[in-house]
């Protein structure tokens, strides 16, 4: 295995609406440990990993809301700097382990769901990325304090950084002397054929997604609306893993997705599903809880190589003359019925 | 069920090098007659019906490659009216059945992997597709005359016709008044998600796909040449109905694969996995056999709203504006290491 690394999707149990910030860093500090212990170079964490999963809820106290974002202004600086979540990154850093992290990233002028990957090595920031696809519509559905909501338009701005791949030097002495190529996604990014392809195009070799989905909200879907809720479970698992199996396999390259799971406040489901998965679209590694979890594979990044230079030898076998349509705007044009 | 249609799947099992013209029309007419007799609206057949897979061979007989092809000039009229297919197409207007059938097409000044989609009401080409994702090479892997090759980027040049949606109108009246969107494509196309994307921004409510898949070619494919054959099998399986189910549930369509399954000449074994698979990527019916078999189910196209207005709106949550790479051509291009 000329370019083998351990990885880790760092799965996150339920965080409430009332867990402390303190709780939520010792536990994910914990993660970070033993992952460290177990010679994993980098560690996956969840979207908005210090917080509860927000837009679900319709916040008309601005306080509040204030709390679920870390903010970042040239004052700040990084947000491995920021004084909330500092103590994480310094963990991070001091066992020499990457991580990528969520949170919510408030710049003073904007807000947006972001995550960022961090060099084990230096403890810098290698590279940010914004969320694109927010899912979900900025009112909600009703105003009863239990209803899960998904308010993603109405609490972030969309993504403005486009879909940048980057080369974490960190780990490039593990690699065999040539730094892997990274992509990052959020939630429901890996949904969207779009950005895998934008990183495809770029030779990305290990995708890293976290994300927190449902597992049973059928007023968010529409659809059968008396769904039960085993099989609305189902659904978003068999989802979830048809769409990152998929994309990985379409695009040749590893994925690490990692899960806020389990049952936030007693009344909002998410699935867990936290994965890793290899270039042909097979799971190496999975999650078997709904809480904090690790999920540990080693995996070899030449053994990307098969899809990229057959099936998906991307220069070779694409028409980009013939996907026009794909940048076009203006939604969806049906032709004309007679 | 406001918009339900009855569909099949036309699954066509070997087609030997040597398997005469003859027999294969009296199969397919066989399929198509026993396809009405179910009452079926809409029969989809594979990839290069009329014929073995011939870009498996090397072929340095002129007069042979020139047997695998249906001429489409301005002299012989649509491939609906050319002699060696034209029993076929009569019985399906006879029947009144639509029907989606793969071939390849020389138009005296150009060779093609096509399909057509026929009108049962009018017997007229409602649409012709030319497929884009042409697979393998323009060389053989070796002059052995027992090799499967895949040489179609020889015998074919790419489709020039992009991906047009169109309506079926010859369904209108079994719609609710309102013709099915149709998109077609062939083979490889569908494990490339920019064609299934570019129906999708068409609001394509049934896609229809023929392929000839081989079921072990490790020369191909590249990774493990010593795979077993059942290993082979399972894999090739696999990636063909996650590619299907992802591009089908990520776009909100339907989707009838039909394929020309079992062992040609008793060396070139294909994949069977003719299915029809619902707008949230459930296979709702799949081929039992690798022989001559109809794969049918009712389908209401009104199920594919759930997804098309809610989860993949693709007006409301795609941006455009951040895809262009899709379209920049120059193959890919990493970012630079340190």
């Amino acid at each position: 295995m000329a370019r083998a690394l351990k990885v880790a999707a760092a799965q996150v149990g339920p965080v409430h609406r009332s867990t402390s910030r303190a709780e939520v860093l010792a536990r994910l500090i914990k993660l970070v440990e033993g992952a460290a212990s177990q010679g994993v170079q980098l560690v996956v964490f969840p979207e908005t990993t210090f917080t509860t999963f927000f837009p679900r809820y319709y916040i008309t106290d601005d306080k509040e809301l204030a709390n679920y974002y870390e903010y970042e202004t040239e004052e700040t600086g990084p947000v491995t700097e920021t004084k909330n979540v500092k103590e994480f990154f310094d963990h991070a850093k001091a066992l020499c382990v990457d991580v990528q992290v969520g949170y919510g990233e408030d710049t003073g002028k904007g807000r947006y769901n972001t995550a960022v990957y961090v060099s084990g090595a230096t403890g810098k920031v290698l590279n940010k990325y914004r969320k694109v696809h927010l899912p979900g519509s900025t009112e909600p559905f009703d105003l009863e304090p239990t209803t899960t909501n998904q308010l993603e338009k109405r609490y972030f701005l969309p993504g403005n950084f486009g879909f940048q791949a980057f080369r974490a030097s960190s780990l490039k002495e593990h690699c065999g002397g040539t730094s892997p190529i990274v992509g990052q996604l959020i939630c429901n990014d890996r949904r969207w054929a779009e950005g895998w392809r934008c990183y495809g195009l770029q030779g990305v070799e290990i995708l890293c997604c976290g994300y927190n989905t449902t597992a049973y909200a059928p007023q968010l879907w529409g659809g059968d609306q008396n769904i039960s809720r085993e099989k609305a479970y189902e659904e978003a698992m068999f989802h979830h893993k048809l769409v990152v199996q998929a994309h990985a396999y379409t695009n040749s390259m590893f994925c690490i997705t990692a899960a806020r799971a389990g049952n936030d406040d007693g009344r909002h489901p998410l699935i867990p599903g936290s994965m890793i998965v290899d270039p042909e679209g097979h799971i190496v590694a999975e999650s078997k809880t709904e809480d904090d979890e690790l999920v540990i594979a080693v995996i070899d990044l030449d053994d990307c190589k098969q899809g990229k230079e057959r099936t998906f030898n991307l220069g070779k076998h694409r028409r980009p003359e013939l996907y026009g349509r794909l940048v076009e705007g203006g939604g969806v044009q049906p032709p004309p019925d007679e």
